[in-house]
């Protein structure tokens, strides 16, 4: 099923680059439906083809494992970062089904404002291992890096702050458990993108 | 503890059958609570005896990797499917106690179908796990992965379409919390399975 | 940002031997936590100090693994061990961060009796991976084993009645779903304390 034969030339960077910007295409569909406060049908089709494509390149990369010998960093670093940025994906999938399924509707501020700090998380998980390629350019990738660690921080008060809000405000709790539920499931996917940041880091430190 | 000595004539196929039918009992057990709408002590008894004997299917085969240089496949695969037979054990178990737990009682149209989804998708593990040993009959084993992926996507949208139907029904927070709960849980075991899928289908491309 | 310049003699054990007192040291906060009924700003600095320290430590043990040929035990193992010592900790910072941003207030029996088994069974984890200095010595070391696979068990039990006694006794949702949240998180301490304890008895296996 999702075993192809690999290219000719593999150009493993250049899968890493596609397999990033699959998940920033995500993050930004994300944002798009935070910002109109609706979604439908063709979002929920959108995120699947993303998904799918994410696959696509995830296989693509393991499949590249298998079958060569010699790969420009450990191999399990190379694992790593495909498997998280898959869980990026997947996450956001995750995301975008239950504000579907849970039929949540309007512009909630709080979201937004999550949904923007994802983006730019994204962003530089995408700089940081496109970075790869130049790894002697260390200042880009460790400033991608950097960020993306401050945005955690970002995120994890962000989250709390939201959650103590809810529980102090939100008399319902249907809604209660719908909204705690995906502001958890947003700042994981921050989480997985410092375990990006953390490989990457790791690789600069063994190629130094 | 979980250590024993090995087998003489270690036979890693029948160890990892016997795993796969254990994860099939287990299965087994959710469909028959499910099916008579009631569960009691003697069932959680016998979940118990389940998720010992995989346990011990598990460790004797960690234990062989450990103590064997050559391996029928590559050491991470195995290590892989074992933790994941282990992985649908524990999370059968873990619907189990909370059906218990919970005091969740009456036949559920909604469980019992997915409880036959679940049954029909670990089968299937046992199928793609046990023609390893048969490896050239590919298409056997491909069969049954390609059957593990289209539950997968069956389970994910009974998943959204329940929770929906749950969000815009029950009225009562306590018991939507402990059936959406459960529902998720379900559907991850057969996530858990098309990780087996994943695994299988990898060693058969690099045995090709 | 968390590569530092390994120091010149790099004790192994040492570096091990401080991750566990500062998993040790959040199960201490926890428990002064629970048996305060209280929490404040200076428990949560507290707590984030801790986590700092134990991010140390697991990045100077992952470090020496990329940069080290020969190390005591497989790979793997270290790298497990450091990986679930730095799952204690987290964890424990997600209860105590639950703590507070759901403003729980009031000494609860049952709660101070879990963070008791919790500080019992982090107490062997510290024991157990000590004592992989002095491996020879096996009977300390399968002592605190056997206990914390036995406080697992406890725990499983505990978590079980304590959360059928809420969905029978606490009628309101919005306090039920904060207080499952936090003794499901206790219990994964638990349960992450039992890896530990597999990893180690499986080094003892391999050198034996």
């Amino acid at each position: 099923m999702f075993f192809k034969f690999l290219p000719k030339e593999f150009d493993f960077f250049n899968i890493f680059a596609q397999h990033a910007d699959h998940a920033v295409d995500g993050a930004l569909l994300l944002k798009e439906i935070a910002l109109k406060g609706d979604i439908n049908e063709s979002d929920i089709s959108k995120m699947q083809e993303i998904e799918h494509l994410g696959d696509n390149s995830a296989h693509t990369i393991i499949e590249y494992l298998n079958k060569t010998f010699i790969t420009p960093f450990d191999r399990e670093d190379i694992f790593s970062l495909a498997k998280e940025l898959d869980d990026i994906i997947d996450m956001t999938n995750t995301i975008i089904r239950r504000i579907y399924v849970y039929k949540i509707k309007g512009v909630n501020p709080n979201f937004v404002e999550f949904a923007l700090v994802i983006e730019k998380s994204v962003n530089a998980v995408a700089i940081a291992v496109k970075g790869l390629k130049n790894i002697k350019d260390t200042k880009t990738i460790t400033k991608a890096c950097v960020e993306i660690n401050r945005l955690e921080n970002v995120g994890d008060s962000m989250r709390d702050k939201i959650l103590s809000d809810l529980f102090e405000n939100q008399k319902d709790p249907i809604t209660l458990i719908k909204l705690k539920e995906i502001y958890q499931d947003a700042e994981t996917i921050l989480d997985i993108c410092e375990d990006v940041a953390h490989v990457v880091e790791s690789i600069l430190v063994k190629q130094a």
